[in-house]
């Protein structure tokens, strides 16, 4: 069976939880404690060098990792990934926008909150990451007043890797009030058929 | 004509420079300067919210941003983006690493230094961002200790994208002496058919 190793606080790792879900794919996952370094071990780094979660090992043991790269993978030939050249080429664009311009902003505040015990030099720019990911948001809104989903008519993998960081943005001390278009759209992904929260294993 | 917003210092921009060199599609080249704000005008932001370049403007005025998605838009279906499910899912697991576990710090720090009048509070933690450039660097070498290139057997866009800034990674004070395997995959890159540096627009 495909192993997801995974952290479940992670909106890295609910991407991927979220997908194999919604897809009816099966999964054994394995919980790694990140604040015990246990995806910085000799045995993970062996299989996954950048020491990170979420990452996969597919059932014919092939390995990998990176979030959208995995839920680009599972997606290919369903509707979460359009068929459309172009179509596809803007579900990549809001992948590595999040990957880019939101995750490292919402994610990285919300980790630096939740662990205040954790002690990292990027602490000293927080009010910088938080402006930058108030930038993130107004991306993300500026799209969705005039859009019901990041990409065409359908909830795809480009709605699902933005959901996931942006819906536990609060956790981080980021107000949505002022993205009225981002809780209508939060709804809208909440409503999906076989929906899970970040908290559901 | 295809036109591309660009900067030509950019290792983003270049990765589309490139790459649409090396297939032979003709594009225009718009420079623009980002010290100057040139991505953050109002026209700009119209067409690309992301104020960010590279981002470009197809021959049916559709509109792409982020860089690792258009050079995926162009490859899709040539020799720079393999057409197994599993290989392509390794490119994209590396385009992301880039974007994530590269550019951020080794990108950031050539920019902080190339332009020391630039006021960013991320200058504060240019040691931590130095680190972390060095860890990408090492699972690039990791990687690299056993394979020619980044997925396959074959010259694919996530060397492209991972060469753009490796290759002057020199300029934010990065010695690559201690990676011998990137130097010598720095070498088969420019040694392929219709190379360009970044500094040719």
């Amino acid at each position: 069976m495909l192993r997801l190793y995974d952290y479940l606080p992670s909106g890295n790792g609910y991407k991927v939880r979220l997908l194999l879900t919604q897809l009816g794919i099966p999964f054994e996952r394995i919980e790694l404690d990140i604040l015990k370094g246990l995806t910085r071990t000799p045995e993970f780094l062996a299989k996954f060098p950048n020491g990170r979660i979420p990452a996969v090992e597919l059932e014919d043991s092939k390995l990998l990792f990176e979030s959208n790269a995995i839920i680009t993978y599972f997606a290919e030939g369903t509707p979460f990934l359009p068929d459309d050249k172009y179509n596809r080429a803007q579900v990549m664009q809001w992948l590595f926008f999040e990957q880019y311009s939101h995750e490292p902003y919402i994610a990285s505040v919300r980790f630096l909150v939740m662990y205040p015990q954790v002690s990292d030099d990027r602490r000293m720019i927080i009010d910088f990451m938080r402006r930058r990911g108030h930038d993130g948001l107004g991306v993300m809104e500026g799209h969705l007043k005039s859009h019901d989903w990041f990409v065409g008519q359908h909830y795809s993998i480009a709605d699902i890797a933005l959901y996931a960081y942006t819906n536990v943005a609060g956790d981080g001390g980021f107000d949505l009030s002022a993205y009225p278009s981002i809780r209508a759209w939060l709804e809208r992904v909440k409503s999906q058929p076989k929906h899970i929260p970040i908290t559901q294993g």
